[in-house]
């Protein structure tokens, strides 16, 4: 993908700056894991320091010091989820701040206005996000609305110069609606389409079989962007469906809890078996923080809520995620995607070294 | 000063790395802000993870990844101030953790066996120190048994090769008690002395009494560190006074709650006055981080609670203390030391720049 802030290989992670800020990291430290766009959340930032504020001071990404480009959502998802939400409607939502209890409107227009005045370079539509199982008239009711919404997107879009607006495909897991949205959406034409409503509650089987489903019915040309997902396994997989982008904010999440994402799977740093263990996470990594501090260092840090513990699972699992990425792109390009693909699960399901 | 693992300029400030980590920083940042000796405090690492663990894991160096000089405490100050304390006696004092409730015991001879686990590179003898306003009698008392207890400190390290022992005066606010503290110091012989017993309560200027008249009774050859201290303008005051060493949690702690210290003096970055403002703290500091980021970014971070308010605030108060003790070691060199202090002084009456 290219934009004016620079290009972005895919398929693509993107790291949550969620507050105009990747948790624990510096803006640095996140280039250079690899990652070459992030994601600002709009819900969060609307509310503090405010989208008006942000402009004034020159945009997201002098804001944070982020040059590269940035995705904001539309802010529905996290009202539907975070806010103590008033009212739902053709016009869009009102909701109370959980922050403050303040009342704020966000329609499809003000979303947009927001994101423009953020100076984001991927902008998305507000849709509405249900949560899984839903009963099927709820789903195509979300779905229209959310059509409805892309078609008012587009419009106060206009054409930004510069930016990118994406439509959200939603229908839940109902294979008809997702058509129906997915062919809603061409019709209005977008720079490229989201899969909404997933990683919503429903087993990583489902999210694969709506993706079968639903990828076909995506143009080959335009990027295509799986929201809020997700676990190493679930990337894969999605990559092997034909995704081409994702956000979610497990990796700094994990990290803060004092888990590390590596090629041996998940690796609970809490767990008493690495209080005596010298060995760094993974001798091997190309990441410096996982060959020079001891799983009983990181124990430690853990254990006692450190917050360099944080800092550093934070990083250590940013950087796989990014190794991960770069690994299926080389895969894909060379043809051996299958392959690579088998030999990462391998390593997972092998699991961590023996105990000391 | 010299030692195998490095020299230390002085005056000099040491950051406190109090679990093995100097709180929000990388090693490595630690270093680049100019810091040549971290203070490991005993209290700490033997309830978590225990001295015994960090010795079979190669030292406190490794463990952390800082391969300058550790000076470390005794434990002492932190069993009184932090511990559910048992009992203290000719022995000794047992106390429980604060972590776990465990029963533990320091004496002298234990604080050194702990320290050398630690592979410390200066070693503090165990004392008692009393919090002020206290009665002579009390504070003679404990005076005479941190002198016993030198003593004993002094036959259990048993000339350590590599490492250093410092003893440690006490006497509180009474000028006798401290000029007898002194002289039974010197007589047992140290390779450092420390002053204790002071920022435990008392005003500056009473710290400033003390350090005035004990000072010329401690030998012209050896380092003398004021423990526990300070706020900037302490440091000044004290190395006026002729002190060359410090610790102090202050810079970090003071950075995790949303304080910079510059040259302008302390800046709350909390405050409403900053959310605004585009300006970097300093645009003439020689710290990066100073210059990089805005008030009003760091407002956003501090009230938004972000860990990257605090690993930015931890480290720009980190780098002014070493910038301003490496203000003064140039200003003693060129013997414009009073000149330095008004200039300083000056700097931090003035103020922060006006508002916008």
């Amino acid at each position: 993908m290219h934009t004016h802030r620079g290009d972005i290989q895919t398929p693509a992670f993107m790291p949550v700056g969620t507050a105009a800020t990747v948790k624990a990291l510096y803006p640095e430290q996140v280039r250079q894991t690899g990652a070459e766009i992030l994601l600002g959340n709009t819900y969060h930032l609307m509310l503090r320091p405010g989208a008006e504020r942000i402009e004034r001071l020159g945009g997201l990404h002098d804001f944070m010091d982020w040059q590269l480009p940035i995705l904001t959502d539309s802010g529905g998802f996290q009202v539907m989820s975070l806010a103590n939400l008033r009212k739902l409607d053709e016009k869009g939502v009102t909701f109370r701040s959980h922050i403050d209890g303040s009342s704020h409107e966000l329609t499809p227009e003000r979303s947009i206005d927001i994101q423009k005045k953020l100076d984001s370079d991927i902008i998305m539509q507000l849709d509405e996000c249900i949560r899984l199982p839903a009963e099927k008239e709820e789903i195509e009711r979300a779905m229209q609305l959310s059509l409805r919404w892309a078609e008012r997107s587009k419009t106060a879009f206009n054409n930004a110069p510069g930016r990118a607006l994406f439509g959200i495909v939603q229908g839940g897991d109902n294979n008809e609606l997702r058509a129906i949205s997915a062919a809603g959406l061409k019709e209005i034409g977008f720079d490229g389409y989201a899969i909404g409503g997933l990683a919503v509650g429903e087993p990583q089987i489902v999210m694969f079989k709506v993706l079968d489903e639903i990828i076909p019915h995506l143009p080959q040309d335009r990027p295509r962007y799986l929201m809020g997902v997700g676990k190493p396994d679930d990337l894969l997989g999605a990559v092997e469906r034909g995704v081409d982008m994702f956000d979610c904010v497990h990796p700094t999440r994990a990290g803060r809890h004092g888990h590390a994402h590596t090629k041996f799977g998940v690796i609970n740093l809490k767990n008493a078996r690495h209080k005596d263990d010298p060995r760094p996470l993974d001798e091997n990594s190309p990441n410096p923080n996982c060959r020079r501090f001891s799983r009983a260092y990181l124990n430690h840090l853990t254990k006692s809520e450190e917050i360099l513990g944080a800092m550093i699972l934070s990083e250590v699992n940013l950087a796989y995620y990014q190794e991960l990425m770069s690994g299926m792109r080389l895969a894909i390009e060379n043809g051996q995607f299958a392959d690579f693909a088998n030999k990462t699960r391998e390593g997972w399901a092998k699991g961590d070294m023996a105990a000391l």
